[in-house]
């Protein structure tokens, strides 16, 4: 699709229809995007830190483990805390560990793990140059511009599933776009990972939320797939995010993911939720020693679950609104946290988790700097996961439908600005040059017109029509052609063809487990 | 000013006097701004090229001058590279020239030079690791939420030349940000400089529309600010921007501004208006020998006028729209064909120009990600003179009041983060950190108290509010609140004080050169 074609029908339907509901009853012409494969980074490491300044974070964090300790919330994290040597303060959960414990394990994690998923072209890693991008995940609340906010519901659920799966640049289900609320808490998780299942194929995130939901996850997972404990050992299908409870604290419930998730290998995220100025101190450099000793030492422990657990080091450090105590993202000190955590997690040659945040409530100029910053901390930090890469606004209590495609639209440029350029002669164009001489023009010339379609990047949602057209065209906003897109996107949805056996393995598992009683009644943990 | 109080007397004033037009008659609070200060950029440049891949340019660029030629449009040019040994085509203004030539020449230009103005404080450098932003140039509207998009005329063009006084982050004032069509053609140049010198104490930039224009230009500078032809050899008060009449052509005005402007050693910005596909070949390399070829043989032509001339490359490469034709900006062809600009001009070892591009026609979510894409370009690029960096839209046609505080906004927050952190203990907090101890809240410490008004960046459009309060202070997009800060400003604005005599001798200069008749009625050249 042209830039051209993307903008005539909304135009041409506000005049015939008058208005955007119209737009939900046309099929779509179809979104051009660009094809699915693997995003490299090809941007430089940027060290904001100096080595001393990030020696010194390293050391506070090893001192805070040592000298302060952190709370693990569960009889089972102290017993293997204990017998790996762990000092736990009698009659506490409180453990204290010396930076050599620390880092012994630490170093057992590896630098990068395969990432597969249902569709056996899935060949995915978690490291090296790789960048991958996640949806949205956990949003309480839903958004659009026709019908508002709202909160989650399953209808809204299955869509943004459908989003992700659509979406060529988002290679991973980052966890619930929106929590389905309408759905019994008891079989939820149940429900939410089947629909994953059958409207993706892509891998996908499993909440720790206590071992019965957690169990049930990889239950579900293994049945969908059609994959055994053993295809587990050699990839990742499904991964899982444990925010500390800062500070210094991890919870139950995240305790028994990560030991459920470590026994079959599959990948934990230790994201410990330092925002700086509430539960964290508010400077960056005292929320990143927070969050480097919660990470390392949730890290160490996972390790010492099973030596050589696939593991992911979180970074979510960002600063509050000192007036109102309201998460910020996007922000400079988000950039600042973000590329210094780039350079702790090299150092320790962990795989490294940032997100696409946002603290904007509508998707305006602010939705977009603020992603705009964010992004940039991602791929200049070398991020190998970005979560909330489509569709997280308000600092993650919605799921916004514009917003996701905006964020689409971003990423499909920067994994345009990363197109190696081709410097061959056709590249360089002397003879073109030379055939207009002085003063002519290139727009008629042979060269031009053989790379007409492809010389450049056609976006999917920006107005590049004049002041008059774009005038007579109703001046959308940008947020107005996200919304065209994401429908025309739903209207032209096909799910990933899926083994009728394997629905059937899967719905007879969730109908056993809802006769036991569905998952026991765990507390939510944090969100992000 | 606080978060908090930038966004009350929005949402108050729509509720007592229900809308825009009362923000008019208010005085303002005072926007927060960034103190005043030199703006060092701290990214390492991004080598987005092989060094073997920018030779190639270089050596293809060179073969460009040598073989094909370049039109230099003047006859005083022509006597002066034909003096210099250039080989000009008998009959003719087509120019050629050995790469032998043309470096050996390009070698006289110097690295960095100081920048000064009237305000004796001014000591800003072009060059080294100094990046200066100045305000739109040359936009033949202007536009703003409340009274929407209108021509150019004198009464914008002093307010938005106040806008650019009022923002610290703009150093530099980047020409006429509209241009006045309401002022007699032969005097326009005259009366707008004297308004810049009065309103303002920034540099600025002089426009090379022929002769008789630049040289009243420069008197009026030397009058205004009561300098001598002696101050212009110590430092730079003025420059000009030259474009080069692409493919591969100088043409007769922007000559005249150049031999004028280095016989003062006033700097000249040598500028290729290569859009790729239009008037540079569909590839970004190829597009890239081409801004370069007419880059090199410019500054070479510059310094045979005066050997060690004060000059600047210009980037402006992007590309247009395939579709229409019309100049995209923004782009990730924008952003590639910047940073390769980055690495040929650090190999020449001259000072770059680029731009803060975008070509949305509202302020919303695409005008902030394109500028986004731009600004990053502009700092990863190593940029040291960002022209239209404040206030450009819809390709340069528009100059938008809203866009304007959006783009200082921007800066402001790379300027943030571009402030190190400090890593003594105060910012380590190791002691907040075990006076909270497990699962407490920083909120209360005397840590975070003490720090609770300078802890993190407090922008001045950004709205933090949670989703109930925005929707009760009116839902207000982005642009609402850049529309309120703008008003806020030029309400507060105060001119830097002048001494009347300069005043009284621009006016003099003035009224004599209106009586001669003016400046002659020469063509307008190309805008960037």
């Amino acid at each position: 699709m042209t830039a051209e074609e993307v903008r005539a029908p909304n135009a041409h339907q506000r005049k015939r229809h008058g208005g955007r509901s119209a737009n939900r009853r046309r099929r779509s012409t179809g979104v051009k995007q660009l094809p699915p494969k693997t995003f490299t980074n090809k941007f430089p490491h940027l060290e904001f830190l100096s080595a001393d300044e990030i020696e010194s974070i390293h050391e506070n964090s090893l001192a805070v483990i040592r000298d302060i300790g952190m709370r693990f919330m569960h009889p089972e994290a102290i017993a293997i805390l204990k017998k790996h040597g762990a000092e736990v303060v009698p009659d506490t959960d409180l453990v204290k560990m010396d930076p050599e414990l620390v880092l012994e394990h630490v170093a057992k994690a590896p630098a990068s793990f395969p990432l597969r998923s249902r569709n056996p072209r899935t060949n995915l890693i978690i490291g090296a140059d790789e960048a991958l991008f996640c949806s949205i995940g956990s949003a309480p609340n839903c958004s659009d511009l026709d019908d508002g906010r709202r909160p989650g519901n399953f209808a809204d659920f299955k869509k943004l599933v459908r989003l992700t799966q659509a979406f060529n640049v988002l290679s991973v289900v980052g966890g619930y776009p929106v929590e389905p609320i309408d759905l019994s808490p008891n079989t939820r998780h149940l429900r939410a990972i089947q629909t994953i299942i059958e409207e993706t194929d892509k891998p996908f995130m499993l909440y720790s939320l206590g071992r019965a939901r957690i169990l049930d996850g990889l239950e579900t997972t293994r049945r969908g797939l059609d994959i055994t404990d053993d295809d587990f050992e050699d990839a990742a299908y499904a991964f899982t995010v444990v925010n500390t409870s800062s500070p210094l604290r991890l919870d139950g419930p995240m305790i028994e993911g990560m030991i459920e998730m470590a026994r079959r290998n599959q990948p934990v995220v230790i994201t410990p939720f330092t925002l700086s100025g509430a539960m964290a101190p508010a400077t960056i450099p005292g929320a990143l020693v927070m969050q480097n000793a919660e990470a390392l030492a949730s890290i160490a422990f996972l390790q010492m679950i099973r030596p050589g657990a696939r593991c992911i080091y979180g970074s979510f450090t960002s600063n509050v609104d000192m007036k109102s105590g309201s998460p910020a993202f996007g922000t400079p000190e988000y950039v600042k946290a973000t590329l210094a955590s780039g350079q702790l997690t090299r150092r320790y040659k962990i795989p490294m988790r940032t997100s696409n945040a946002c603290a904007a409530n509508a998707v305006d100029a602010q939705a977009a700097y603020e992603a705009m910053f964010s992004l940039w901390a991602v791929l200049l930090s070398g991020t190998h996961l970005c979560k909330h890469a489509g569709g997280w606004m308000e600092g993650g209590l919605v799921a916004s439908y514009e917003k996701f495609v905006l964020d689409a639209e971003l990423i499909q440029q920067f994994a345009q600005i990363m197109e190696p350029l081709s410097l061959d002669a056709d590249g360089l164009a002397l003879d073109a040059i030379r055939e207009v001489g002085q003063g002519g023009h290139f727009f008629g010339t042979e060269h031009t017109i053989a790379r007409y379609e492809t010389a450049f990047y056609s976006p999917m949602i920006s107005d590049w029509r004049n002041f008059g057209a774009w005038t007579e065209g109703g001046s959308p906003q940008n947020a107005e052609h996200c919304n065209r897109v994401w429908k025309e996107i739903l209207a032209d949805f096909e799910a990933p063809p899926l083994d009728p056996a394997r629905r059937e393995a899967m719905e007879a598992y969730t109908k056993k487990r809802a006769e036991e009683g569905g998952a026991d009644s765990l507390p939510r943990g944090e969100y992000a």
